[in-house]
């Protein structure tokens, strides 16, 4: 039996002014480095054998508040990085709604049939993301481990491990700093838990939109 | 908008005991009393305008752990009943696996498959609870409701609401006394989380196997 907690980063000034992130390496906000050492603490508790992270910064900060309740290096995974939105990296969602239209609508309605522009689809997220939870599968036989990434990774690897296809995208919420748990049990993949975000009641935090 | 919360009944002697319940009208023990407690308080927050329950007594007395915080009656339900397990029900899981071991194999590799001796299908769950999630929906227009009910109906009700089939039951964990959060907007089901135990932690629990 493997136990993977799959973790997202903290909220980022992004993630409130909605501008889309991807590659570009936009560190936690105040709200956010509180919000990473609770997701920690909340996962003090379990022995983790090893934690892996999206080398962008907002998740190997996340990844240093679990680890330092661990006592744990962390270890930088290109494979989990966020999507590349291309030339949409930076840019806040109403400039996009304005110059990408249809592209914008297709993503809301569609987001399966998209590649962004100088980027990646869902599809190839897919690829790299669940080649590397099947090797680390089977490396961490009889192991707990924690991946920690971003809102595009996460929602892709929920629906593959969940054997839906990347249509659903848009079904799988992931809050920031929020915590899933996949048990892998005689070749089966179990949701344990998904989207947890209990432990950051007691910052009486609003409920932003999935962004 | 509508907001779906999902609760699985506390513990009963034959969780515990792993005896199959289905139609038997089993009591929450001393442990799932206190369960259903921290489930309603966990809610208490949240105005529910409306709380729906199967009427087996261990899910009503659960739906009313609810209730007694929002001063709101329970409305029993019996689309939402537990699964017929026929001539399964009151005989613990060696036994079934003795008298019945190619039926038990089958429920345990392809469960979408089986019909229960004198009982029912996976289908059969699906069918008349999602006619229920359906028709509320529709009912419950920008309100947030709860809906009390067990292990095999909430299994088949998330596989439904994240478009898989009913061969992925066994994918989906649901504790005791936990609770799903679905959201409906703009004609799509949203997993706003799944299998919330949180609140539980203060009795620091022993997880029981999925029975």
């Amino acid at each position: 039996m493997v136990k993977f907690y799959l973790v997202r980063h903290g909220q980022t000034a992004w993630n409130l002014g909605e501008i889309f992130r991807g590659r570009a390496d936009v560190p936690l906000d105040e709200t956010g480095k509180k919000e990473v050492h609770l997701a920690g603490e909340a996962l003090k508790g379990e022995t983790l054998h090893a934690i892996y992270s999206s080398p962008l910064s907002r998740s190997m900060e996340t990844a240093e508040n679990i680890a330092k309740f661990q006592i744990k290096p962390v270890i930088p995974l290109e494979a989990i990085i966020d999507i590349s939105y291309g030339e949409w990296e930076g840019k806040p969602v109403q400039e996009v709604q304005k110059n990408w239209p249809d592209l914008y609508q297709l993503w809301v309605q569609e987001p399966h049939k998209v590649t962004f522009p100088g980027g990646e689809s869902l599809d190839g997220v897919r690829s790299r993301t669940m080649e590397a939870v099947k090797r680390l599968a089977k490396k961490h036989k009889d192991e707990n481990i924690a991946l920690v990434a971003h809102r595009v990774p996460n929602k892709v690897i929920c629906c593959a491990l969940l054997g839906i296809d990347n249509s659903h995208f848009w079904r799988i919420q992931q809050d920031t700093a929020s915590t899933n748990l996949f048990t892998y049990k005689d070749g089966v993949w179990i949701i344990s838990f998904l989207n947890d975000t209990s432990y950051l009641r007691v910052m009486g935090k609003l409920v932003l939109s999935d962004f």
